[in-house]
């Protein structure tokens, strides 16, 4: 059994993306890792239309089987959160428009699943990551090792599912 | 000088559109009105990609100069905030695959636009925006009122720029 999942950590400023494959009893391989980004005092309908384009771009060269999206944690900064539930709308739209299956996690969820620890670091998350993906470096910048840590935690929370 | 404005109240579970030509020295008219709207429990995802397809083809039959969308008053209730701001994100990302000028105001600036008090309640606001446009009956449900009432404001706002 293979499945390439494909994870996402969403933001307007920022939005990490990682898609990893898992197989039957071998070693999970993250296929890539990144973020799509845009200037400072970019407007926000410009940065929306990247994170369109660039993941359709994503999707079409890596063809996943299902998306894990990072789901909106709502901190004292609501500015910040209607742009990240903007971005999240745009997200969850390219993966309605392939057809994918969408999962969402807390980052509460992610975090307990990779480190056992609901409060862990992005050190401390980029490490696990590491160590998880067997890889030699961290992934940077931190954003891409969350999208990464939302396809390992979503594997995580269903491998008995799918014997992954 | 005449101007087309698409104005949008967002939402996921219903999203208010309308179309008015501003001409000047004439009368402002309506083109279109009305919501885009799934049954209740329609999956969130389903319900982004219905107001993408929709949008598309309101743009593409009506071809609006600007759109004038009305922003997020963040109430108690936080998660329909953060739907709202999810089809906020996928109807900027339409006006922006247009190049369609974008527009964003306030509940507060509308309805203190339309009625001239910023508490005025949905009743008064259908009723200001018949009155405004000369039409015999109220626009229902109210929801397509409040987008056209996103639209008449963009106008009234901008009129002296425009002198319509």
């Amino acid at each position: 059994m293979k499945k390439r999942i494909l994870g996402i950590d969403p933001g307007t400023g920022i939005c990490g993306f990682g898609v990893v494959d898992f197989i039957t009893h071998k070693s999970p391989r993250m296929i890539t890792a990144g973020v799509i980004t845009t200037p400072a005092h970019t407007p926000v309908a410009d940065r929306l239309l990247d994170i369109y384009d660039s993941l359709h771009e994503i999707i079409d060269e890596t063809q996943p089987d299902e998306v894990s999206i990072e789901k909106l944690f709502f901190n004292q900064n609501i500015t910040t959160g209607i742009t990240v539930a903007e971005a999240r709308g745009v997200v969850i739209l390219v993966a309605r428009q392939y057809d994918l299956p969408i999962f969402e996690y807390t980052p509460l969820q992610i975090k307990q699943t990779m480190t056992g620890y609901g409060r862990a670091k992005k050190k401390d998350m980029q490490e696990a990551v590491r160590k998880y993906l067997n890889m030699a470096e961290v992934i940077k910048p931190d954003d891409a090792a969350d999208a990464v840590a939302a396809a390992i935690t979503h594997a995580l929370m269903t491998r008995a599912q799918y014997s992954l």
